[in-house]
């Protein structure tokens, strides 16, 4: 297997563009994406477009426009994991050595529509909706281990400082914590801007073989770990009512694993906030702190831009937004930003490894079906 | 790069069941193919899953029902070549040695609602719609070669032929040539029975590494070449109204040189046929026969069920039928049933070599999108 490197990264403000057509707005980041990397844009073998919401041949549509066209394109879909899908599909066909530059594309116009009901899903249909999923989780969490309303809302405090500072953030100004616990209430604890904004987007990374990386950036960053995954029944966290907890860990446990680290090499994280308790639950899972401590970590500052372990500098889904295709995408971005130092006035203090974790598809009976985590070097 | 066969293969009886859930009639097929294959359920590492209208994570929804969760499960989509597809990205994840088992899902339910016109496709929303555009096509064949509408329709009358001869296809009814030539005209010249019906179906393959195959299936078939590309605004063929031929020709180069073979060692094959005028081009952009020569090859038989090169043994999307996401799978299976001699009645003298080459996706400007052949050997 080759080692592969992330050349090139570019993400439209995230936002709403619901009178733009979303091959115009993807089309502007593959362009950034391309001109970032230094490659030419007949150097590109494969591409790889992620979106749940935009119809057949998503990708060609996008990059014909670019006039980028001839070459293997797979549209890939796995709901709020689509991103980092696209991306370990990216990098599985230069890693297997099938191509040596391909580019990984992530888009959502979610302002088209509201996401359909799904006829199987059985619980969605008797209010087992997203919100009040996330709900029962944070009421479980704050049973178990006495987090507290302010605590659940202090993430988005956070997360709306780093957006503040983020020029393609959705949402950029900072909030304060009465703010936050004082708008309206959507699932009890849950109010209103713990839960993430419908946005569209798109973003793009460029990635070639490590052996010629540098002919085209001076600071080619590694893919150390790449992982896709799906849930499963079994795994419940105890007293959890998700199975989630138990997809995310496994998931970052392989990542882990194939990149030789542990939590505590990571200096900075992008992870899946969809709602502001599941940052919290993240934290756990993905080894930050240990099962009951999310509520601590935040409240003490360690996840925080000047923290320990700053995690969603870029904003996250709560304040850049999450358009469902491009998320993951996006959180490779910040990332690869991040560790080349160019984050502007969100930059974390001389990064050497990050990690990126999207998770959805709520799938009737074996909770979310997919999650993805990269850890990238610098 | 590792050399990949396949091993096990099933599909549902395509036909309508638009009572029926699709997860349901899906998992039937997984079933099926994994049983086929001798592998046990949790041999199975990897999964890809092709459709275009099932919503989102439609594989973990499939896979759930068979308890095969917790691998990666990735949900492609490339319009009518997203079959092709999924068999494609399954066999580059065990090709380059990520994974030694997998399993390639296709599946639709059409009957679920017709395809929604995409509104940047003006040339569609002016009524160029796929059978104006075939019956341009063949138009043009008839104009440039002296293409009759009888050889046109001999197509639909040998596909339904076939397709009478088999258990899985949705219409089972030998068609006579004057039955064919009167049906309700829908494009000039292509009449109702040269159209392919709307259809539901799943189809599925389990793949593995060479090296392990003969542990699983006695007669594994090797996958000589696997290719998946996309159109270009170029290379309309002269007079053609359309960039498809170039696409095929393409695609079907490509699979040639990986394969080192070249279209005489074709035994059988299995082509993208959705109106008749379409497995005409076909013959010649796979290089069944010279430009211009198609009309006399299925004039003499030559692609019957006893001709030099029989195509769509299975009946082919005219009679077999089209649910878009598993017609490349349903091609896969048919070519590896003539390849072990399991094709019952329509079953081909001894063939060696089979090829599937499944077409779609129009995308305004560049012609069609996406593009899969395969070649297959006993």
């Amino acid at each position: 297997m080759r080692e592969v490197c992330v050349i090139g990264v570019a993400m439209t403000r995230f936002g709403r563009y619901s009178e733009i057509w979303m091959e115009e707005f993807a089309r502007e980041a593959c362009e950034a994406a391309i001109h970032d990397s230094g490659v030419r844009r007949e150097d590109i073998q494969v591409a790889y477009c992620s979106q749940s919401f935009q119809g057949r041949v998503a990708g060609q549509r996008i990059l014909k426009d670019l006039g980028l066209t001839g070459i293997p394109v797979i549209n890939v879909e796995n709901a709020c994991a689509g991103g980092g899908t696209s991306f370990h599909a990216t990098w599985m066909a230069i890693a297997g050595g099938f191509y040596d530059v391909g580019i990984a594309i992530g888009v959502e116009k979610m302002t088209k529509g509201l996401i359909p009901p799904n006829p199987e899903d059985l619980e969605g249909l008797l209010g087992r909706t997203y919100p009040g999923r996330f709900a029962m989780m944070a009421q479980r969490h704050m049973y178990e281990y006495r987090t507290t309303r302010e605590q659940l809302a202090k993430v988005s405090v956070k997360n709306h400082q780093n957006g503040s500072l983020n020029p393609y953030a959705h949402y950029r100004e900072s909030l304060s914590l009465e703010a936050v616990l004082n708008s309206r209430m959507v699932a009890e604890p849950l109010t209103l801007l713990q839960c993430c904004p419908v946005t569209d987007g798109a973003a793009a990374a460029v990635l070639c073989s490590k052996d010629i990386a540098k002919k085209y950036h001076d600071q080619p960053i590694e893919i150390v770990a790449s992982v896709v995954t799906s849930g499963i029944y079994q795994g419940v966290r105890k007293g959890d009512l998700s199975s989630e907890s138990e997809l995310s860990q496994r998931a970052a446990a392989k990542a882990y694993e194939m990149a030789g680290m542990g939590p505590e090499d990571i200096d900075v994280a992008e992870v899946h906030d969809c709602f502001s308790i599941a940052e919290l639950l993240h934290y756990e899972e993905l080894g930050f702190c240990r099962f009951g401590e999310s509520g601590k970590l935040i409240e003490e500052g360690t996840t925080s831009l000047d923290g320990r372990i700053p995690i969603n500098p870029s904003g996250g889904l709560l304040a850049k937004g999450h358009p469902m295709g491009a998320t993951g995408i996006g959180q490779i971005v910040e990332i690869v930003w991040q560790l080349r130092g160019q984050a502007g006035k969100r930059q974390v203090k001389n990064p050497k490894v990050g990690l990126t974790h999207c998770v959805g598809g709520a799938t009737p009976g074996i909770g979310q079906g997919a999650c993805s985590v990269h850890i990238l070097k610098k």
